[in-house]
């Protein structure tokens, strides 16, 4: 299955990013690396309000180990994004996500990126097997079926 | 009047902005310059879409000379942020803005900025009359009575 | 005096700063609140190294309460920027930073900033006395004579 | 081969990039899609400044179709990072970079990834055999011998 295939129903989880000035760049579209941002964003923001995660306080946090992306088409400032957000692989320490960057408003997906958390002590940022309700909150998110990329 | 008592009902124009986690620096809550990212893209946004603005192609754009912000209270990721614009000043060629930062759900206002924009010939970026679609669009923000700042 | 006559000789320390892809926006030049980014990172910089600023374990640090700038020219990616720093104003709890940006290799000065930092308690973020390592160091900053903006 | 043993000897072209106060994220690290802001920064510095690209006027452009990364350890501001850039595949109109990312003084590797743009027309954007210029300065990075990964 191609990447360019993905459709907002493969995804579990949105959230909406207005995009900012500051995220175009000289060929008048959303620069490359603002994609990884989104992505990076929406999933912390589940980490913290589904999950538990508190970055300053929590024992074990998550970090990123790898993160890819292939982008499909372009988008530009000042559209508003809808991320969708899927678990691919679940491990004992290690979750790997997916996420699909769609434009309000329309049906075919800009690009299709993802990364794995390893989750670390906080402290020495060593891993260790994730916390229980990490594990209860990415589970809502994992897509056992159907293709995978 | 100081900047503090600044309230939703003071500001004309409003984009909802949610937070990324790029947003929070190492005190764990928005690092300074994100307001002013925000305010500019609140202000382009408008000019976009509704005075016509086309950065890439229309015959004159509008370049920042100067801002100023002062922050009263902070917030953080993941937040959303209603960013109020107005106009303080509209002359012949430029245009003086006015934004607050407030909080979803919350009163107080957290940072009041603003920023002076100069309109420019787009080739040779030079200062020029302001076309009338700017014009019309901008006097629908112009705050004529009470409290300035 | 103006701020457009401002020299490099009339700043005390110095950083470089290698311009990234992202810092231009659609209109192919340092958008403008990365002005106010190189500002933060060269102020904090100093604490860190000549102040013995340690953001994550220091008892104080030092917040933002308002910043303000002015663009005289425009400069872009790839550029070099030096970014000169000097204290204004050292009070019993604040500071007043000014910065002047230039390009490498060029004498002008592309824009002028500054901000007021309060030092805080690290905890509960309330105004304190600076403490003697961040006043020594930052003594060496001050300029107290000729022409202040 | 494994990405952790890159070494500095292993590219072949480098730049060093400033860490800023932004960087850094809640963690007190250098946060991830920063080392993606600075693999696009130094790739399009080189193409500027050795392959006669100019953004806004070249009949071609070079967009990003797809990258990654993998992180070894962390960094975090206010480092100097050495950026090193080497060419492993070159196409007909795409090429594929690799980057390591060094701190100033220190022999590991950070963080080791990589994208390929594809050359598109700048108008129409649509993929054309790459110009003479950028095939004869990104011949100068490519690395024909030795592990890949």
């Amino acid at each position: 299955m191609s990447v360019k295939e993905r459709k907002r129903s493969d995804y579990v989880f949105f959230l909406d990013y207005r995009t900012r000035w500051t995220d175009n760049d000289m060929y008048s579209h959303l620069t490359n690396t603002v994609y990884n941002v989104l992505i990076d964003s929406v999933v912390n923001t589940y980490l913290i309000k589904h999950c538990g995660l508190n970055p300053t306080t929590s024992p074990s946090i998550a970090l990123m180990v790898a993160s890819q992306i292939t982008f499909i088409s372009q988008t530009s400032f000042p559209a508003v994004l809808d991320i969708g957000l899927r678990v691919n692989k679940l491990g004992n320490s290690s979750v790997t996500y997916e996420c699909g960057v769609f434009e309000r408003g329309m049906e075919d997906v800009r690009a299709v990126g993802g990364y794995t958390h390893v989750f670390c002590d906080s402290v020495n940022r060593r891993p260790m097997t994730m916390e229980k309700t990490f594990r209860e909150g990415l589970e809502k998110l994992l897509v056992k079926e159907g293709p995978k990329l």
